[in-house]
């Protein structure tokens, strides 16, 4: 179905190699390059490069990591041998004009790279599809997380999640359907009332921060510093906190270094707890992209 | 309710320490001994003994660890200091005949001990309800064990389950809950049935082993060895088998070593990885077993 | 809490019996008219008055059914005695200027019976809140339909959910739950990713009638005529259609009338199947709209 | 695959309808009597006979329905024309001896007509696997009759189940996914452990029937009166009672007059509520039979 169309992957990890195998697998021409990884049958039918040049040369797209690249000069390339690599200015020279280039997590300064070079780039990272797909791997991630720490079983411990978007969503149920005591703190009213619809309870944070209910785990996906050295004081220091918001995250650093209270900082869980999953999403919205784009049909 | 009966805790690991403190709520009059914990907020209510006798004497029942011993001979305790020790002839000198002790995992040997010093002991670990109870923290472990091996996320990966008494029906229906594709085998086709009723696929281990189905995990729970050299053949190596099963378990484990596939032994998981609730359940079976032999009302 | 402030009730069915019921049993000083029903018992602690004046007197809050009138000019009293009726316009000339009313499903003109006499009202229908509530018992009373007229058990069925709006999402949540094999038909692709995140199949509507998947019974959500001839030329005879969307529905009345389908308008089912949660939902809904209007604290 | 091999269906109702439809499907070459239905598509490949000799003519089984007669004398045959009838007698004339004859719910006497004819019948109604599957189909008329009775939704309910054999635990667990708060009553101290383990509550009978607790529904599994005058005097009114044990059933029916109690006797519920589901457990019981008995490989 999409025979005859090559794809070039440069870089990345276990989630690209997943990507790979998915993308080759749908018919495509996949080449690869700076995936150092040994088991051909992890990559299916893509072929492995030992030169980048040949993964471009002739690709309708050029597929780049999540994130585009470490240090804003070279492509992230981890799993690559230390030989390997590949500086964003120098790709630019090498692509057609007419190639269009896909990754993960642009900023203004590797996006201008592309852009100076007139070379169309698409963050694939900002799909809302991609976003509410990866909701499921984050979940299971802090799960997996909560499981690990906690003493006691996810069955009838409570357990609060705060905030409702995306990850608060899928994570809230995944708790329930365990079998868990569920909490959602939100905002928003009706962010409750679904809260409830799904058989949660449900608090604003003020009533939440001043009941004095005692959670074995807090789960945080707010995205602004909720958890102060106040909220604190009203933890037990045994309630397990483990903030899956993005940086600078929900929780004040320096108040709990004070409060001595155990918090982990949970991200990017999908590429560390599921890169094979979290691949497959990112082949799932590259295909969108493409046929979006007009690439494939 | 149980004010004015005091009971002795020798020994044991975390599972004690919940078991201590849960006790003591209930308003049992409890003395611990060699449960070398700094936390006096984890034995709650309990009190720590420096001498094993003072946490016996005039005991209406004494609690032994699960398992009662490690060696045979001395009272397993593995949060004591190296110091403290107490032999398992030694405690039966010490007891009062209409003393009950109860432990967990007696061995011929262990039992023997007591009947000959006259002492009634009983095995809380043999109580179906604490079997029953045990499955839900056994089935979260082995599922934090899967999350924390498997690339792919619970959800939508396929699953297989061997055996389906209380471990395979609890996890079988967790794994259902978290979204997986779950695969019973079992032998009896009632419990093929029941299996299927509750949202999985089922075979009897004939068509399981014959059919070419790709795993991400197999979980066994069948206390026999049904996996060996020929089994393992069917089974891609990238299949991860987690071994559920009471020693000798369910996987040959020579076959295995030739083979090469990714097998992880998980027992005692719920001491291992939820203690607290682990002994809280023991707590329970304590509780009906002191009301079955006439120590409480 | 809710003590000394008096609310007057006046018509409605069994929902306003329930609302009544749970005003008294906050606290507040509940007179009803018009809910000519024996059972005092179910009205709790409300008090029933035989004049309308002496339920309005002194009523901080005066609450009107859902819908308010039936003809335009009368309060809508299902359950009162023939004898019994009010006019809008006779009520306004009774409230003082001071008086709120609730009332639900206002018409323009009904609402302008009240703003000529100065009377501030309010539609508690209009709440958001309100409607994600009566999502569940309208899901409810179309799972209750579907089981009451499928020759097959929901589980195993084949179940498709035009739409993934409140009731769509519920609904769709709830078959799942009871082992049905769901397909969601959406228009926005994130609706469809979220369907597919609970368990859900998901199309677009165009892949949904062009599937020759057969369903045993469809679900409208959608409130614009997306079934016409057309579609239901592709829907087999035996399969059921319930249509839950609002007036005018989704489905060409005439086009069912030609191709002999059996199709369910299901309209109102939380005050026809479940009036007392319904009405439970709308007491929740008054308090808040009390609460925001300072009528209590 | 079942090719060459006749089946002949005599009598039945709805069950018998998708029964045949599914056993020609399969490709057993099957011919029907006394099944008058219309529609030719819903008895898909199956052929009606006019006289049930040609129905029977040859065919390595034959099936009766469940049950098998309704006077004990004829073929129970409610869709049937008042012409058509066959007495058991004379249907036994007409077997060729190696006929095998299955058929459900077989009293002394029924079975003694074919004994005595030399004839081998079984009742197929007497698998376990049967029952178990039953139990669904069963369980969800149970929850249609409480959703068609009830002013509120099954959801937040406080529904009562008694007894946890098969329907009990299939119902309990539906409930509890429909976000109803379940108590289960049994005898066993391990069903109670078990309920517990799926998220319900659990009481004993004496517990049960003593606490104050007020239920929205009761249903009853027990085959044994369990409800008498002294039960239903602390059960309030406007509980409903649902009862599912075969006759005699759990509640005492003469109590029940005197206390005016809403009593709903709910007997063969998968015949009466999922028809097709009931005859497709029912087929795949009578293969199971005919493999056993070696009729089919």
């Amino acid at each position: 179905m999409y025979n005859n169309i090559k794809i070039g992957l440069l870089g990345g990890d276990l989630r690209q190699v997943a990507l790979a195998k998915k993308l080759a697998s749908m018919g495509f021409e996949t080449a690869v390059w700076g995936l150092g990884v040994g088991g051909s049958d992890m990559l299916g039918e893509a072929v492995k490069c030992v030169d980048f040049r040949s993964a471009i040369s002739s690709s309708s797209a050029v597929i780049l990591p999540l994130p585009i690249s470490a240090d804003g000069l070279r492509v992230n390339c981890p799993l690559a041998k230390d030989s390997e690599e590949l500086r964003l200015t120098q790709l630019v020279g090498l692509l057609e004009k007419n190639t269009i280039v896909l990754a993960g997590r642009l900023t203004d300064e590797t996006r201008a790279v592309f852009d100076s070079g007139g070379i169309k780039i698409i963050d694939y990272y900002e799909s809302e599809e991609l976003q509410i797909k990866n909701a499921v791997p984050t979940a299971e991630g802090a799960l997996a997380i909560a499981m690990n720490e906690l003493p006691v079983t996810i069955r009838k411990s409570k357990c609060a999640v705060l905030g409702y978007g995306r990850i608060g969503k899928v994570l809230a149920e995944m708790l329930n359907n365990m079998g868990a005591d569920v909490t959602v703190a939100a905002r928003k009213s009706t962010d409750r009332v679904w809260a409830e619809t799904v058989g949660c309870n449900s608090e604003d944070f003020k009533e939440f921060f001043k009941s004095d209910e005692k959670f074995n785990v807090i789960f945080n996906t707010v995205p602004s510093c909720i958890i102060g050295k106040e909220e604190l004081s009203k933890i037990p220091l045994d309630t397990l906190i483990i903030d899956l918001a993005a940086s600078p995250g929900g929780i004040d650093v320096k108040a709990v270094r004070e409060s001595g209270h155990k918090v982990i900082w949970a991200l990017s869980l999908p590429g560390k707890c599921s890169p094979f999953t979290a691949g497959e999403i990112i082949g799932d919205t590259i295909v969108d992209i493409l046929r979006r784009e007009g690439v494939v049909s």
